[in-house]
């Protein structure tokens, strides 16, 4: 099976090249790059040398969709909205890794990223790819709408908590703390090196684009809607996100009880590891991996969960989930091409 | 003035070294460090060399008192109570930058420290040296316990909202993050370069000896009992400090009153900078120097403020504040060989 | 086929995991630790949590022999000496990733690692695991001295043109520089990270124990003797190695000249790269892979060339050459297991 | 005395603001920025908030001249030639911290800098401002071409050496390294955060434009043409510069004997410190100061010389030596403002 590319040159398509490349099933069809057509892409990328030296084409969704079996899109925000309805209409599926059809409402859309949102007719037909929450919406989608870095680790940490009635929904506070590649590869001061190293910056401060996507999601999973805080901050790395989420408890529960609840929640998903109580996972203990671990402790004075999720932005915070969302789509095991182990130290 | 350092070789000892040679009116005495006593300081730290050459000495709590006019202690955790007692019947000053006489309660040190507290007749000696907040009582002091580096950016960051009675004094959230020099110079794997590097890390959940800390300011200022939730995290940079603190409003107000509010609570107070509405401070912003900056953000969707407060934590968070208590001991201008500016970047 | 690995807890051990866990026909056997026999994997490392449970054993040679194929020795200096005629002893295969098997002269091991050397009726077994260059040899093999990080990345630099009797051989110098997992796992001032990060430094000047077994490989493949300077120098930076190499040129020949000779060497070996004209090799470009990347450039106002030559030295330059020659030990395609992209970034 | 900076949002200039806040006799004059005129400097810099809130200007050459007594010039390659001759002409003296002025002969300023030269005339009046080398010339300059990072730490490290007739001067050759601040405050690909973190690149082999600068001041000092080998590379650090340096000897001396050839030749310079024989300086213990320190090893296997130089590209490499060399001109004690000790860690 052909997975094509669209929007070859960001950190979100090299990272799917990656996983592709090891893929059992698929192998890496059409790179498009509307910047670098006709350049090889080892050009742009000097550590694929001799490996994937593939020249980068124009957009055109006839062609693609006649050379290829599926589309990952990892093209800046506003673009995918205007080439998705073209690929569909092509017959070929989808799989989106930029914000433009996760947001069912238009009106939150353009409140939150500033600009027009995808047809509303194209964004009916979107799954939302939080791979573990809607496993079966994916398996029989054809376009998937890839869920944000910081909206995976949040929503996997938050989920067992509030379906169970045990949270208080309006104390929910989320300190959310990402590594530097997750601002993408075009140049900014906020990226250049002598700024952020060496700093720890919070940015965005009640204004970031995730904030209605998981909250989105945690209305659609409890039937009530629900107002989070969400901080975010910028942490000197490359790779790694954390959220550290803040929940009261209505009733009283122990840290032993809280991992139990979490690791039955969680007991088919492959990906999701939740920690003994006592132990908390650390950012690198996922690098290069598509885990999401789970640490809990409960602090019996304040009767608060902490819950601290951690996942490598790059892998399940995107491409390593859009190729397991490929995965289910296509009724392979979840676990296809994602089985390497964190890179570690 | 003479200032004598106990406690030579870690880095609030340099620090301190740093600091005291730019000062204008104390020097450098007797360096004490039972574990180098012969060596010279350049020996442990060569970018030192040809500048403190001086030699370090055994601990002699006569001859240091007859030699210096005031001590500054950075000894490990359970050190300082033993020499304290000697150094004070001897009649000189002493600034303890560890935690040995922060706590009044004997019990809540015990409980935290996991060991033996100092002696409850010279814990009773001890002033709380957050400079800021309690000027007037460290003008007279003879002991000081200088603050830890958490608390010092924890509470210059929540004193103005929790003495206002704004807050809800239940909902009190602190997110904390620190460089790694806040661990010391001791060897542990937690410091390790490898198992840092690249990675963010949450520690000590629900059990930071900071906590009872925090907590005591937080009474004494207000008056009543408060429960915090602190969370510490590791990030991969040397120095600096970042607590993300959430707090519930009892009342609405806006985000530039909450400026205002805290402009004007430090307004005499030139080593606190409140950030304009839409700005916040980075951890780099204050590097070397001993600034508290912080920044307040009033999410009108929950009203719930959110103050980041920034030190470096050697410096305001250690060395620096001590020698602005002894700035105020001594009747000097507060800012005396603490006028640096950032470096940056 | 099962692969043992001694020396359970340190970087070499669980890189060594991390590729035999993706080996298409190894699978981990026995993992070897004295000092947390009985423990398992995941406890020292809970990246591996629900993955390596394993338990580690005491060192048996008798009982590894017989439950396992080959064994991986990733043992501190000084230790595979005393278990490795145990092992042979006992008819298994074994890679030995330290140096205690690398160099011929026992008297050179004495003068650079000051400490006794392997017994030399064993040490006469060795084959040195430079995989490019003693591919035959190392096929038959039974105990294979897998070569040091630095002088993988040295020779594979230094052989194409030393061979082609071009270089001036008493002009070489080899400006080495590493990042700090190459110190290992062990507590050290020199990987203490408040003393590392942000910091550049030379070390073990003229001393380093890899000097005699870069010359010893010179010596090898040229009949001639050679001394080389070889300067060390710790970077900031958990993984990666990369060599500056300085030669003076015999006769004139240019940079195009210079690639095309080292393209035509290489041509065989799929895990050496040999970069275009003008383009260099950063060490993130290799990260994760087993690649050693080289850049050429002569200057024409000196005659001089210069080879840039990097690899990850916890793969290339360690466990990913011993799975290499663990697959030409067995008649496998020497990727098998390795095929992996470098993650970038 | 005022002291005005030209060319105001980039690192040099904040450095030099940082410096001149802290100098005993000068002050703050004009800060010239055209980009940036009518912006107060501490919405560029917050980190000197309620600091450093002076508005930026547009360049005025007799304005400035009238309200100021010297001017620092940090302003990109190339626009210094053009303000400078305006300003001496205003009869006021000039430091410029770019590489305008720095070479003799416009000839080689065209080939390496790829652009035009200054007017001849102008170049004539300038004095190459290598404090400890060209101190008196200095002392009664109008124009100081202060040198580039790299020649500074090469060439102190080197005259020692060179200048005895000791060195072979065909065998010469720098390994350079520097941290990312060197590359500015200006966006590109090679300062963008995930692109250099744990990454070593070499760059611009045989075509740095310090090159004939390093070579222009040994011809001067030695009398005779000499062509250097020197290569370039970024570390992931953002300050500090290491030369590691190789010089052929044509006689035996011991290390003994080349430090204290070394110590003698910088005796009465205070900025240039000469570590004893087995030690050897690294970066971070230079962090924020003016020195430059040095290490050497001369190998007896070789006789070849390894000399180990290392400053604050910032600071001796930038704005210190700019301050360095006013304070010459201006005939106060060459220390004036720049007496803090390093930052560490």
């Amino acid at each position: 099976m052909k997975a094509s590319i669209v929007g070859g040159t960001g950190y979100g398509s090299v990272e799917l090249i990656r996983l592709i490349n090891k893929h059992p099933y698929m192998e890496l069809g059409t790179i498009v790059s509307n910047s670098q057509a006709g350049n090889s892409f080892s050009q742009t990328y000097p550590h694929l040398t001799g490996i994937i030296e593939q020249r980068m084409e124009d957009f055109d969704a006839s062609n693609l969709s006649e050379k290829n079996d599926i589309v990952f899109l990892a093209t800046p925000s506003g673009v995918s909205s205007n080439l998705i309805p073209k690929l569909l209409d092509n017959g070929i599926k989808c799989i989106d890794l930029s914000g433009d059809f996760r947001l069912r409402s238009t009106e939150e859309y353009e409140l939150w990223y500033k600009h027009s949102p995808a047809d509303e007719s194209y964004l009916k037909q979107a799954t939302y790819g939080l791979s573990e929450i809607y496993t079966e919406k994916i398996r029989s989608a054809k376009l998937i709408a890839n869920p944000g870095c910081y909206p995976t680790a949040s929503t996997l940490g938050l989920l067992p908590i509030v379906k169970t009635n045990l949270a208080d929904n309006k104390s929910i506070i989320i300190d959310a703390k990402s590594g530097v590649s997750g601002a993408g590869r075009g140049l900014s001061l906020t990226s250049h090196y002598a700024e952020i190293n060496e700093n720890l910056k919070a940015y965005k401060l009640g204004a970031h684009q995730h904030i209605p996507e998981i909250e989105q999601v945690l209305q659609d999973e409890t039937g009530t809607q629900i107002t989070i805080t969400f901080t975010t901050h910028l942490v000197p790395m490359t790779r790694g996100i954390m959220c550290t989420t803040y929940v009261n408890l209505k009733e009283n529960i122990s840290t032993e009880q809280a991992v139990q609840l979490y690791t039955q929640f969680y007991e088919k998903n492959p990906f999701v590891r939740i920690r003994k109580p006592g132990t908390i996972p650390a950012t690198k203990e996922v690098l290069g991996s598509n885990y999401c671990d789970i640490g809990l402790h409960v602090d019996p004075r304040t009767n608060r969960l902490t819950i601290i999720s951690v996942i490598d932005n790059l892998v399940k915070g995107a491409a390593g989930q859009a190729i397991q969302n490929a995965n289910l789509m296509n009724g392979w095991d979840e676990r296809a091409g994602l089985d390497d182990l964190p890179l570690y130290p």
